[in-house]
């Protein structure tokens, strides 16, 4: 592309340092003090996109933290409309002790930039921008229409989005979403999301009588809260580690051999896998499937949390009345939380053992999302992702949930996935970077994403796709 | 009993604000915050038997809490020598919010005592103090000799028992224990323990990972801390009830003939059971025995405690990495702690699921015991209960464990059992409560106890069952 290695290379610094500017802003959502921070990300984004060229905004509903619009249409009607995704909010920093720069004071060490956001996300959504202030700077125009979509509380569970887009799809409306927002499988292994999974979280509240007993005087003659919560969630998985709740699988869209075969091609060394995840000693699973299409592809529960009885030091010898846990459930498409509550419900109502009576209380549900990896915008992102890193990206899911689907289906439009992160950026972490030439090669495949995607036929597919009328 | 009507009716009140007093110093032997506060109520109860006319002091061993010690040897040699037993530390006292009141301020409401202690076992160790007392004062003399062993960390699970009586048995050496540290079937059912279970406590600490890791990133392809603890404990018993580790019953004395009569004669309604159960609506247990005989003659397990992962409010999408539980075995006689501890460790080495390791810390042991219903001291302090109560007692046996078997085993002596509780006292539970009619009539059959194991038939039973030399 005409003048991209240049602009990397006479402008690289100047990049960097107004990316490090955006991430010296303390942007976290989940902490109440600092709202007017994540404003003025927020303010520093949409200036910068308004510079560039674009028409930019801050948005919000009440209550929200304010997402950044922006958009430039000049490419016509008849060209395709791209929605660019991302958030510029932050995860909180503690243990802050355990950071070697300040979290908000960005540092540069050995080709990498460390800051709270460098990574998670503003990195990712910083790229973008650099590429189409360039393309605008050096060109006049993008080849595609272009719109950006960058919201202010992600990392608190997007949990205004629904309203969010109630109020504002019509600014954002596309053809195609490009998510800016996940990974890749490893340095040098460029590979593409192609879904995220959905969530179902419960908290479940058992009871078996009004108060403690005594074990000594009652134990063994009436039931025991804890041990009821055992017999339960015992009762969760099958033998074969599948999830044992009637008609939880019926939605689940079998992965094809296509999808398996780019699963096996990404090199996997369980003994390095098991060291990054914390130094397990085991990796069990649903059978007959491979550890990341565990991961990515297929449904699985996880006890988050579980208590009951007494847990201080020492020994005490009751019979508890009340045991609780916090169980969440990861789903793959087309897995919908709203339709798997209330079998969760039905399967604890069926379930709870004698003289248990347990509360289910759903904590919030996310949808997930997968779109094919034969779709054209995929492929299209695809030859992208090749072009700026020179090897043929494999096609992934990624494990965890956000707010895509709900994006997807409020704009009627796909997600592709063009992200640049690498699993050691640390993210939600102490010491979270992001590796200059990952942000470089970024930046071209974001250059690349919008010229592949404005390719005739691509073109021509995304528009047909568009509803009548 | 001379006087004996008249002190209630006299100083009836007297008696109650002292103990209310004394429940007033919180004695909680499991906390160390607390040890100069059961040293404080060691000092309460010393103090006022040496003002009753016992000589009486403050004992320990390194490392324990204070005992209290006290004797009047004025009945001489050929008498028999009775040893009260019982204790003054108490259970911690969370949740402290479901008191009506301070579980430290005693209150008296509709004739009961409400605090911690008032019942389990300031109350029931106070009318002993006070039976000896009122015969000392207005007899000048007891029937026979008695001593006081007033421990200091039975609720802790008496970890020094076994030093203390090295140390000491010699002042504690007679004929009969006396326990005063159990409780009635039911109020108007009055009854008589033959034995108490033992116990056998763990903690389990099981970890699967370093650190807790993201459900979103791992979940599925990662063990998961809380589900391994559902796991392991899932397999604790079998489908019988039976606990399912090999070996655990191979001591266990079955039931006679005639104690299952005596089981079965006590009026037992599941309904009104459940009721003083805390309202539990189901009474599972060992198939092939009642729910009397499986508390208080048939090994049980309870898990007492449970904790792991993310236990606060919302939800964390996190995979533990530790999980904690703590478990606690009930024994029955001949069962030994120190016998089965390592068989309950084989058996989570066998069963820890993959990828979890597992420590387990014993954290105490007792060991069961049992006096046959048929022996002298059983008849005598039944006559007592009678005397006392108005009806002859049934005899059952006490599902809860104390240092009983230790006591008979270090001084030579069976154990009979002179206790007033009611199952509706809510020991180690909130509101615990002393009812003052079973307080008074407690007082009563002291007195009773000590008459009738003066008698002749029993004395001699007693003296000539002392070992030569």
């Amino acid at each position: 592309m005409v003048g991209l290695d240049s602009l990397v290379d006479r402008h690289g610094e100047e990049l960097v340092a107004e990316l490090a500017q955006w991430c010296a802003i303390p942007s976290i959502s989940t902490d109440p003090t600092y709202t007017a921070d994540v404003r003025r990300s927020a303010e520093f984004l949409a200036g910068r996109l308004d510079a560039a060229g674009l028409a930019a905004d801050l948005l919000d509903v009440p209550g929200s933290a304010p997402a950044v619009w922006a958009e430039w249409l000049g490419a016509g009607p008849g060209a395709p409309t791209i929605t660019i995704y991302g958030h510029h909010d932050v995860q909180p920093v503690d243990p802050v002790s355990d950071w070697d720069n300040p979290p908000f004071e960005p540092a540069v060490r050995d080709g990498w930039l460390y800051a709270r956001g460098a990574s998670d996300d503003k990195g990712q959504i910083h790229f973008q921008l650099a590429a189409v202030r360039h393309l605008l700077a050096t060109q006049g125009r993008l080849p595609v229409n272009v719109r950006f979509l960058v919201e202010g509380e992600e990392e608190a569970g997007s949990p205004n989005i629904d309203a969010f887009l109630a109020a504002h799809a019509g600014r954002f409306g596309c053809d195609v979403i490009v998510v800016s927002d996940t990974g890749m499988y490893a340095e040098g292994v460029p590979s593409l999301v192609t879904g995220m999974r959905g969530m179902a979280y419960f908290q479940l509240d058992l009871r078996t009588a009004e108060v403690d007993l005594h074990s000594g005087s009652f134990g063994g003659a009436v039931p025991n809260a804890a041990a009821a919560m055992v017999e339960l969630l015992g009762r969760l998985r099958d033998d074969a580690g599948r999830i044992a709740i009637p008609g939880w699988y019926d939605d689940v869209v079998p992965l094809t051999a296509a999808e398996r075969e780019q699963f096996a091609a990404l090199p996997f060394d369980p003994v390095e896998f098991a060291a990054t995840a914390g130094g397990v000693t085991a990796l069990p699973g649903e059978a007959g499937f491979s550890p990341l299409e565990r991961i990515g592809a297929r449904p699985t529960v996880d006890v988050n949390g579980l208590w009951s009885g007494y847990t201080g030091p020492g020994s005490k010898t009751i019979v508890p009345a009340q045991a609780h846990a916090k169980v969440s459930f990861r789903l793959v498409a087309d897995q919908d939380p709203a339709t798997l509550a209330p079998l969760f419900e039905q399967w604890v109502a069926d379930n709870a053992p004698l003289g248990a009576e347990v509360k289910v209380t759903s904590m919030g549900g996310v949808r997930p999302c997968l779109t094919p990896i034969d779709h054209p915008a995929n492929l299209a992102a695809g030859r992208a992702i090749e072009r700026a890193f020179g090897v043929a990206p494999l096609f992934t899911r990624e494990g965890g949930s956000g707010p895509e689907r709900a994006l997807s289906d409020a704009l009627g439009a796909p997600c592709v996935y063009v992200g640049a992160m690498l699993p050691e950026d640390r993210i939600h972490a102490p010491n979270e970077r992001f590796k200059l030439s990952q942000y470089f090669a970024g930046l071209h495949a974001a250059v690349y994403a919008l010229d592949e995607l404005a390719g005739p036929d691509v073109a021509g597919a995304l528009v047909a796709a568009r509803p009548a009328g």
